[in-house]
């Protein structure tokens, strides 16, 4: 809990400074509300048993019920940049070596509201970069993508309506898959034409930067197309806005990205670990087990997002008037902190960890002298110092500074009859191993607190 | 959400000093695990549907989670001193005006382990009434009484065996009742002997500071009930320890005091809030209505605790090796936080919450001036400066000094065509009402980071 609370704490910080405020929405939300949004993912929601009164679902994500929450709202709320974190669920299988849980943290930042375009979501994918890079999980790539593009592309390609959204989940294995593989799954199991499949081959191969977007915009297919051209015009734009908040050393332009979620609507991102050489999957082959290919690829991807200007309208076609006709469009994104826990987890020192935050422990040199212990942990508390003594009436001296070492506390005060009768103190400082501080340095009684103060600002 | 962060920061920071750690239990458990502890409410439990898989439902407190945790820890966690924020789940009707919701807060904290007698407990009290004091929630008191005590009191009245938990139950209620109707639930519901209740309306009178110990001590019924005798000696010694802490003012030993919960063992504590004369419950008596007196009493009770030893052991007898034996004495305390919410929130003034933490504005005259607006954004992110610009090329300038206004945002920084040749900035203390300030004050654009750094310290 000491990682995971610095963690949050780094991801507060940065979704603080870019102007986020916190909401909180309830663990379960009416059934219904979560039906039909995650595709076949369905499946994993957890609902309540019926005991009377409305039927309800656990929280699948937080994007969903943020959505709830501004159409309930309407339009008392049409601007926001909000945060969260909190616990989503599934009805997975859980498996603790991928940081996969049934109930696990998501950490969103979100901004709704109509602007001009691209300007939010150059500052989303700016929040995202910053806060991954604060928490120092290693290097780090944005893939990034636009859905009107990918639209664009399967029109021209010829790929028929009913068949796009199966056809763009297959593109979006390409990260994990050789390109055999998603032809075959395009092909055999989706029942694509070879033709329109190896047409798609060719577009999901170009990645690129900034430059990429002037080179499709060449591309008569593309511009011919209001859609792809649109969605290239916003990447044009959107890579102006990264290249003045300085990150486009971090952004790569990549076709094949697809994103399952289904309610994207313009651009879409996604940031990968650049893994070390030697811990790097395989380079991809068809030999490769798709299971361990997806192992290694689940644990790459950490933190996503996009665009979804359509959300907060389908709740708020509700029954209630003040909910009719709210259109809020929003982009997002969504830290997967369980991967990046587990990456700092295998980073910690854990005898390291100091996991309570007590500065002072009080103990007694033979005698006991619990209730001069007592007092002197009062007099610490009201001054804002946190302290422990040990519960026991008379306690061994080697037990007491057993337990100062085990929770790292930094400084201890040691009384004995004499330093009473003497109106004195010891104070130790713990990490100091020299044999002339060994049982610690003499102090005026009066002195203790503001000497303390003073050996823990210096700490 | 601002004044909610608010409080819990203010009481984490009582609970750090006191060298609690906090753990996270997951919002369902096995629902066996809740089963039988919760008296009449357990009704209250919301259960998970049966999707296959284990049986499960969201937990309904705090301390039934931790105590299942040290069992499943087994002799690796034989002493600590946990706190958790959380939310916890009841089935019941909402009532949002008294603070009670559905899904809401508890702020737990806890200390396990064995120690010398009433030790930790005296702690555990001074931690509540010093986050409670943290709070400014107002005037209260700590109301205190011990399970053997009441023990002992109910065999020496003579009531059997079979009927002392729905007595008990019914002592509980003689804050909101009057002494007769707590005689009728007794006599007429419950069917105890007239007499026998009328014994225990004479113990349950007695009210009092330290001074109650002794005289309690001096009655032969009472010191002859081994039990009544353990328990007024623990008191004697708890008093003796809430002294050196310094919070005796606080305390007030009361007989009636009964608290609800089948898994309480030693000392029990409610916190209750001292109303003021205007605003307090009118006095007793069997003409208010019954619904009216427990809603005034709801509002008052706003802490709660005591010991639990045998919790922890309920668990540990399972078919686990490593679970067997396990017995760990534990006492906690757990704050009401949404009464103290409801009560802050009224004492708050709501135009001036400040809900983001955004420190300069960074807007411009005519022009638009959006491309360079982001990179004085971006200069002040990387100075750790939170920042905020208007998503849109070509702003209103009224338009600008609004959205700083709304959001309590303290300063702007001000370009325009001008500034930006001169290689200046303009810099406006937005507290600031005085005509020379109105458009800002021009500075360097280079002097930009540290003046605004300066300012804000002065802020």
């Amino acid at each position: 809990m000491a990682i995971r609370e610095k963690m949050f704490e780094t991801i507060t910080k940065v979704f603080k400074k870019h102007g986020g405020v916190t909401i909180d929405t309830p663990v379960f939300e009416l059934k219904d509300i979560l039906a039909g949004k995650y595709g076949e993912d369905s499946k994993l929601i957890y609902d309540l048993e019926d005991q009377g009164g409305e039927k309800c679902s656990l929280r699948y994500d937080l994007t969903v019920p943020f959505a709830r929450y501004l159409a309930m709202n309407g339009t008392s709320t049409q601007q926001m940049k909000r945060y969260q974190i909190a616990k989503v669920y599934r009805r997975d299988q859980p498996a603790m070596t991928k940081g996969r849980m049934r109930e696990f943290y998501q950490c969103d930042f979100d901004i709704a509201g109509s602007y001009d375009n691209m300007i939010p979501d150059a500052e989303a994918i700016t929040v995202m970069i910053e806060a991954l890079t604060a928490l120092s999980v290693g290097d780090f790539k944005i893939k990034i993508n636009h859905r009107q593009i990918l639209d664009g592309m399967f029109a021209i390609c010829g790929v028929p309506e009913d068949k796009i959204r199966p056809i763009s989940s297959a593109v979006d294995k390409s990260d994990k898959l050789s390109w055999e593989e998603v032809r075959k799954e395009m092909v055999e199991e989706k029942g694509l034409d070879g033709a329109v499949a190896d047409k798609i081959g060719e577009y999901i191969k170009l990645k690129g930067g900034q430059e990429l977007c002037s080179s499709l915009l060449e591309n008569a297919e593309l511009s011919n197309n209001s859609s792809a051209k649109e969605g290239i015009e916003s990447m044009k734009l959107l890579f102006e806005y990264l290249e003045i908040f300085g990150v486009l050393d971090k952004i790569s332009f990549d076709l094949s990205l697809a994103r399952g979620l289904d309610y994207y609507t313009g651009v879409i991102y996604e940031a990968v670990l650049e893994l070390p050489e030697e811990i790097a999957p395989p380079s991809k082959s068809s030999k490769g087990s798709k299971e361990q290919d997806e192992e290694q690829t689940r644990i790459g991807s950490i933190a996503a997002g996009g665009r979804y200007d359509n959300l907060v309208g389908m709740f708020a076609s509700g029954s209630s008037k003040k909910e009719s006709n709210v259109k809020i469009p929003c982009v997002g994104i969504s830290i997967g902190v369980e991967r990046v826990f587990s990456i700092l987890l295998k980073q910690a020192k854990m005898e390291e960890i100091k996991s309570n935050a007590v500065q002072v422990y009080v103990m007694s040199v033979r005698d006991g002298l619990l209730k001069e212990r007592m007092a002197i942990c009062k007099e610490l508390w009201s001054h804002d110092i946190a302290a422990e003594f040990m519960y026991k009436a008379k306690p061994k001296l080697q037990n007491q500074f057993n337990a100062c070492d085990r929770d790292h506390i930094p400084l201890a005060v040691i009384i004995g009859e004499q330093e009473l009768l003497d109106n004195k103190v010891k104070i130790k400082n713990m990490g100091d191993k020299s044999s002339e501080q060994a049982g610690g340095l003499l102090y005026d009684r009066d002195q203790m607190v503001s000497t303390l103060k003073t050996m823990l600002k210096m700490l």
